[in-house]
């Protein structure tokens, strides 16, 4: 299965796609959508839904994984983020696929099996989960490919069918499937 | 000039579009995009862009106004917001239109001529000015007129090449005009 990460953020947009047989991953493709600073705002959010469509035409993944947030810095912030997200999630519904998302806590539990861990050790884990000499960078590309492998390990655990119900205190991944 | 307002909101987003000579202005068109409570969020977010997108290109505006947002009830509220925010701005920079932000206040002086008034307020003065029979209704469709009338009015004022620079304490209303 071929499951396309995606990490949005105001300034820079990370994204990792990979392919994984249910026990192994392996990278496809990976990297930021950095769009300059004094880009206008609906330019940027334009820039951002254009390469990410592009980039799943072009790689054709079964499902999307994005992060769930919660809260931000402040209003302001979140604000931002929501800009960026919500074209995001539009490329991945253009696209016809599903969406997963994640909070980064099960992100983090996933990968480094601790929902505490900072990102240098998510970093770190994913170079060594996916097999790579380097580790990703930045922080945006290795958090935007451990959602492609929170998603692969989730979906693949036989616990994947109790958490999709989401019930009886399990934590719930949420999948949205586009209707229509 | 044919004027495009949005005012979106994570569960109703507004839109009025007007017709102005520079000293009267008549309504095009004017709705709301309702999303059913438990229709997914990506599926929501794509409802609302492409109702958006179709409104534009069957209507054509020469721009669009759309609601500057400094603050929400809380980080997660405007969160949401935001997603419906940007998926409107995407929609109108790939119809290739200009965008331009009024804060509420601006808005309020602009219609009522008091940037402290109440919803109702904004509704009875945009139904008058309009020349409405009916006050527009939800809440969400007067504030979307009164974004397009404020822009009437900013863009047609003596006033509106001084605020268009946004020097000089006067403050700016912020157009975006699609790059490349």
């Amino acid at each position: 299965m071929r499951i396309f990460g995606i990490d949005p953020g105001s300034r820079r947009t990370g994204y990792g796609c990979i392919d994984t047989d249910g026990s192994r991953c392996r990278v496809v493709v990976c990297g930021a959508i950095t769009v300059p600073a004094r880009t206008p705002f609906s330019d940027k959010l334009t820039r951002v839904y254009d390469e990410l469509a592009s980039l799943l035409a072009r790689h054709r993944p079964a499902c999307v994984a994005i992060e769930e947030v919660f809260f931000a810095r402040n209003a302001s912030s979140a604000l931002k983020l929501g800009h960026v997200r919500g074209v995001a999630m539009l490329a991945a519904s253009k696209a016809g696929l599903p969406v997963a998302e994640y909070a980064p806590t099960e992100v983090k539990r996933a990968v480094v099996g601790y929902g505490r861990a900072d990102k240098r050790q998510v970093q770190q884990m994913v170079a060594l989960l996916l097999g790579l000499d380097e580790a990703p960078a930045p922080y945006d590309v290795s958090d935007a490919l451990a959602l492609a492998v929170c998603h692969a390990h989730t979906t693949s655990s036989p616990l994947a069918a109790v958490r999709s119900v989401g019930r009886g205190g399990v934590r719930s991944w949420r999948q949205y499937r586009p209707q229509g």
